[in-house]
């Protein structure tokens, strides 16, 4: 159970199979440095280039294809004090009259005010003088290495998790992905300090951050990423359209529900048609999230 | 402002130009009867077949096409003590090898107790014999006769509302629709007990309502069914697949953050990037249903 | 057996439940005439607003709710020697970047030479002065009532047909509709002197027409549009994405292969794994259209 | 312009940057083999596990990044006198009632007869006893190294091409592809004795097959694969939904048309919307495949 402090000196635009950073036991903490989706450290020097350069591979030992790598999101805190993020909204969330008349991208400067937990834009326009966003840190993306050798591009994601942007993936958090490979191979990066659903703008408020997090070795099988809160359990989908991205969240679901919760399909389906929510990690990416959420307190665990 | 206690005797399965049941001023409150999605009225009679058959046409003097019908959900009561549901999970939300094990279409039968607040199954599997929702009515079915002559199925949504099975259309809550004919032509029903996002067993917990709302036409023009409650303003699009949907909806956002916020293009998108939510009304009609819903607290009305 | 000549005075934009405007019998043929989409006629004299007028309903005795209605495209003559699109390439067809640099929504007009069977620009840019269209005249809209009183827009789709937009509804072609009310009332329009794939201009080559068509009645039950020309079978799915279309289209001709061919599921499968062809209809409207084609030459009906 | 004949050792999983199997020049010519998808090869010898053992990679003298890599498709030999397939239709072309009635998966095997040109199924129900197949040989699989050091499975594909399962890439036609690596890295395999639209068996008839194929070196850029027949341009796009394959296809020959054709976007649309076809590669990968083709008669090269 040991606690490491690593510090990366090379990033990673693929999750793949690549050489370990570290090796670290089933139970160990990291804690480690993440640039933003653009490749900017913690001294806004440009480190590697885009899109989203991750920390990693952690090699877990113990881990195996066919377990599931469980980790904790203990801490999240931003590196330096500028984020940025693109305007105006993105051409995947318009109607196409809006796409016709949508102005230029442009990047924008926000401050991030750790202590008062709030996030400004540096020059905003006179209809947004008094706009404070909450600093609410997530992990943009995310995962361990596909199976087959598969080298997946971090602007995208899938079963074994990726660039999802969901907001819920955040301090508290604990995430779940499917070993496909020996050690897991886990990485770690795009850190936002504030982000709607759906990542309309192509951006949350992009930054570096100290991560910490903590690994456990779960000798089960999920077919998609998995999540849970304080207050509710997760699970995840990434594909397009939506509905598919939906539906493969939905069925990881009833698939947890009847493992860890006693819900046949007729069972799971009376506590989900009537208490369930629906979120939109992102509608941004080459892969679109859906996550399918309950509150625990809905659920009595078997 | 007059109150009009109408009791119907005839229902309709598609939204479109018909008799008017009742003629209402501008400013008027209704208080009505809606019979339950498959057409069982407060008695558990068979008053007429679905799908979701609807209570009116209401005329609302001065609606004229290109106003905007506003309508405050004031009071939606049950009218019986018991409510239904389908089980198991629609197909529309699972994965193929999922829908192969599902199992066959039942009913289910659920008991409201309106003084506690609660619904619960009738007949309950062991596993779910502590199960208690919420009871959170809301209107399944609702809107205005559409455009050129139109008469949409009931089962199906547009521009000009219907089937649309958002659970914050609920009281408290004003539904905003596109006036396209004289008088408007305002329907509802399809009362439900409680639902989830998606409505993703096909049904909310089916029952029948006295329900009372109030009419107020508004000179300006909208695309898309707005609504607002005490936290939150919505916009809704309703399409095929959630994509299209979702596009809809923004692009109404936008629209109207333009209109009644000051916020251009570019400003509205600095806002909603960090603060958008997307709820998903429906899942499972011919056309789906997704809300763009913001907090009032992040906007400053101009 | 009569052939009825019916000069129509009245169009409609909406196929539904309407005073018919000629009853005819069970295998009789009717000539007519139709105008363009935006309701030109055939002196180019404003008859009707668009979308797409219909002539019709024709009723056709002995048709009830279940059967299905056989209609025999015998000829479909120009009636003018003009006819229009638009440019350039709709929306629903390009890629965002390709949708902010499309240029302005125009109309041109084209010459339709019948006796040469060919279509021209009146005004062609340089690069298009030796293009010549082939004059390949087919229906765009057609179909009959839809149950429960619908009516739908002329501008969409369904399982009752509607605004195909598929080439081979043309002359030699026997187009099946499944009956949902009385009399079938059969409503016929939107011809063109030519289309590509997918109507991605969002016109064919709209103008007026002499057509004559031939009904029957077949006392059998089909859930989509079927077709039939001298060389194919085809069936025909109206939905969103096209993904659906598809789907919808490939389940009616697995149902055929079923009924006509004697072949089961997994017999069809091996034929149409090798064989099937997919065309698509319209990538335009608000249902797209996807056709499931199979040379007659693979098939030996049973 | 030498001919090299290569006989691989060793096969892909992943279409990505890796050690090149044969270095060769622009202008070269390959005569190679390929093994089926499932790893069989010219013995019914398992030589490497699914999905779609790629050959590869060559190593192609002169291809830069930002380069076109063109392939012409000079002679598709099948190795052995068996193929396979799967049935029953896959489920990604079926409703989902068609979806819950679905047979088992099962393999079938046919025979292959190149002198005769036909394929037959060994064992054919009843039914299908006189159904002979075409023998059309063509080529489910290829493409080049995609950028960023991304390694993507054989069973999808993208810009870099990969598993698009489109009949058109026969023997006669030149097929192109955007060059992302130094040297292109040109994998093939996955050959097909036959294959109708959609790959809707989740196969085409599946054997190993001697390639020979001819390389040139283009000093242009393309963003999506393209291909020229005798007849015929076309362009393919890959993605999910068929939507969005078909933008990216159309809005690739819009620029094809600009480029070697002098169409600009409205002149382009006029010959496009009369005469455009749409192929549907498969519709059954994780990325589908729609080919936009236009008969080279309607065109003249500027």
């Amino acid at each position: 159970m040991a606690t490491h402090r690593f510090r990366p000196t090379r990033y990673h635009n693929v999750i793949g199979t690549a050489e370990p950073c570290l090796v670290v036991a089933d139970g160990d903490t990291v804690i480690t440095d993440t640039i933003d989706a653009s490749g900017l450290d913690a001294n806004e020097v440009q480190a590697m280039r885009g899109p989203n350069p991750m920390t990693g591979p952690f090699f877990i030992e113990g881990a195996e294809p066919g377990d599931t790598l469980a980790v904790d999101i203990i801490r999240l805190t931003p590196s330096r004090a500028t984020g940025w993020t693109y305007s105006p909204l993105a051409v995947t969330v318009l109607d196409p009259a809006a796409i016709m008349s949508r102005p230029e991208n442009q990047r924008a400067v926000w401050d991030i005010d750790a202590e008062a937990g709030t996030v400004r834009l540096r020059e905003p326009p006179t209809a947004l003088r008094n706009f404070v966003a909450p600093l609410q840190p997530m992990i943009g993306c995310f995962g361990v290495a596909p199976a087959i050798g598969q080298a997946l591009s971090t602007a995208t994601s899938a079963q074994n998790g990726g660039n999802m942007d969901y907001r819920l993936f955040a301090p508290g958090t604990t995430a779940w992905f499917p070993v496909a490979v020996p050690g897991a191979l886990f990485y770690l990066g795009d850190g936002h300090a504030c982000q709607g659903d759906g990542e309309i703008v192509g951006t949350g408020i992009e930054t570096s951050f100290e991560m910490e997090v903590a690994f456990r070795v779960l000798k089960r099988r999920i077919t998609w990423p998995r999540g849970e809160t304080a207050d509710d359990i997760f699970t995840i989908g990434n594909a397009r359209p939506l509905d598919q991205a939906l539906q493969h969240a939905t069925t990881e679901m009833l698939q947890w529900l009847s493992e860890d919760y006693g819900l046949d399909a007729r069972a799971a389906s009376h506590v989900m048609g009537q208490v369930v929510r629906y979120d939109i990690g992102n509608v941004f990416n080459p892969a679109y999230t859906v996550a399918c959420r309950i509150a625990k307190r809905w659920l009595h665990a078997t």
